[in-house]
């Protein structure tokens, strides 16, 4: 749910078509040795969140990856090895290359596994980011699936009434298709807001709320510094003990036992920056219950929140994905908002891989 | 995690042992015909609470059991009937008895399919209360698995921006084993607080804090109403938009859709006061990963927790569960504090229906 505060300004963006941005991200990727396949798959995902709004996790951080590819950092070709397998679930290694390849095959090797038993359940180690979290639900959503993912990440987060970030922001996604109604598409950090708002604010010269993140005394920090450290953390989901920070909290270490300990891949505090475990799991809807039922049964959940009278001075109650699927409308007729800088970023980041300039 | 302000003081309360807790839990339930297996898993279950510490949800609920039993809203004996079945998934009735039976028996087939295949799913409807979430995916760690459980209820928590209640408070629970160290166990609302606390308050006569309901202006409110109605509502996780009410809210709508609509059971807004639904899930850990280095390395986290420095004013960092365990330790030996009012109801309820008094 975006903040308004949070927003580009319409003076700062430059539109550029889905389309373009797509090849420049596959481009620039090639640049840098990615094999083919790798490089779309990576750049349909990013793109996704470009349409969808998520700008924190869309294709501007193409260049941040294809330095982490050239500095060796990630490895590329990347080789994706099943370690352990059963008929409803798997570990799998993401041969530490970009993440987003290893949590896509997860996701399918779940939906397939699903189709055979009824739910598949994939956890991925060797990881690095998967861009928006959601996507992979999504994927289970186009195969008539209940989706889930989650992924873990490197300390950003203090635990309920800690004094030290220990856990990553650790987010949630899970998706339902619906009939006549949007599917229903939840991605969340566990943390109060994901880390990509503080960068946002930081970018936009905005001071951030009292609830996002303290210093190591515990008190509250308008203006966050740019690096992680020990001296400053993110408030988990909850803030408070009174208003359930333990909730966020509890909710994030579970994240980080499904990707990480589950996998083998390590939890957040033993995470570098930039490393991610991951976990997908797929529910075949059909094998619990007939297809169109429990999709004319989603309907009448939607229908019923979107009823829902908004309190004083809102205009509407929203369901998860609304603001997604609202914003990939407009942006895939308009095209994507881009900053200015990050359009910059990635003309430079093309022309020093040898990749032609497309955007 | 309890609240120091919702305590009942140890003035108001009696200690009683937890085995004749148990044997006046199971002899109310016997004395409105319940058949002696359903009856002693239900005891099991409210006495687990008991003994965590979880009073919200202990046996000084039988009374209200029984009372809907003598009422025909429970049948009982109740019939529990599979109504889909596959090798990882399955949605059963609870054939409109008492929660805890329903419940208990899907994640016995949740950790027996999970046991064969890796995973499992039991989805349940027909179904009531079934206490305190937790204790299910306590049945998956004693068979050394990773176990989730939610539940969703009548309506009383408002979705993010909402005028009105739409959703129940949508418990999540998850649970993993670990080695020398105590279970991860978590258990938590997706609402700011339980609707237990709510009521404690009521009982204790003290004023609730802001962030935990709000009237249907979504003014905050100090003394919420005792029933249920459209003209108040409790916040979800998160309470506001900047900090975070949609993410609580789009995991209560998750827990709704995996409960209600999966089972086929009904979602929050279709349940009258008193029904839910009910979700579990087994993961066999040994199908994923070796278990002694799973739970070597859940040691490896929870010890990394633990010693994570406190903030300032607080003596310690917790892991979810601890205070349970804390308390089933004391409890175990002391006795069970029940409020002297609990304490009465349990004696004039086994005299109504022909029961021994035990307690």
């Amino acid at each position: 749910m975006a903040l308004d505060f949070l927003k580009t300004p319409e003076k700062d963006a430059v539109r550029v078509k889905s389309e373009a941005l797509r090849a420049q991200t596959v481009a620039i990727l090639r640049g840098v040795g990615t094999p083919k396949g790798h490089a779309e798959t990576t750049a349909d995902i990013l793109i996704k969140a470009d349409l969808f709004g998520v700008d924190s996790h869309g294709s501007g951080n193409v260049v941040n990856y294809a330095t982490q590819i050239q500095k060796k950092k990630y490895t590329v070709p990347q080789k994706i090895e099943v370690i352990s397998e059963s008929p409803s679930g798997a570990v799998i290694s993401n041969g530490n290359g970009l993440g987003f390849v290893g949590a896509h095959r997860a996701m399918e090797m779940a939906i397939e596994k699903a189709r055979d038993v009824g739910v598949g359940m994939v956890s991925v180690r060797d990881g690095h980011h998967i861009g928006m979290v959601g996507y992979y639900p999504l994927m289970a959503i186009e195969a008539d699936m209940l989706g889930m993912a989650m992924t873990n990440g490197a300390r950003s987060v203090r635990p309920a009434l800690a004094a030290r970030p220990r856990l990553g922001t650790n987010p949630i996604a899970f998706g339902a298709p619906a009939g006549e109604e949007k599917p229903f598409l939840f991605d969340a950090a566990m943390s109060t807001v994901a880390s990509g708002k503080l960068g946002l604010a930081r970018r936009l010269g905005v001071k951030i709320p009292a609830g996002w993140a303290v210093d190591a005394e515990g008190d509250p920090i308008a203006t966050p510094p740019p690096e992680r450290s020990e001296m400053w953390a993110q408030n988990p989901l909850g803030n408070t003990r009174e208003q359930g920070a333990h909730k966020g909290y509890g909710l994030g270490v579970m994240v980080d036992i499904l990707t990480g300990i589950l996998s083998g891949g390590g939890f957040s505090a033993q995470q570098e920056g930039g490393q991610n475990q991951t976990w997908c799991m797929a529910v075949d809807i059909s094998k619990f219950r007939p297809l169109d039922e429990f999709k004319a049964h989603m309907d009448e959940m939607v229908r019923e929140l979107h009823n829902t009278p908004a309190e004083p001075g809102e205009k509407r109650v929203l369901v998860a994905g609304d603001p997604e699927w609202e914003n990939e409308a407009e942006r895939s007729v308009k095209g994507i908002p881009l900053h200015k800088s990050v359009v910059e970023a990635l003309r430079a980041k093309a022309k020093e891989v040898g990749a032609k300039v497309l955007v």
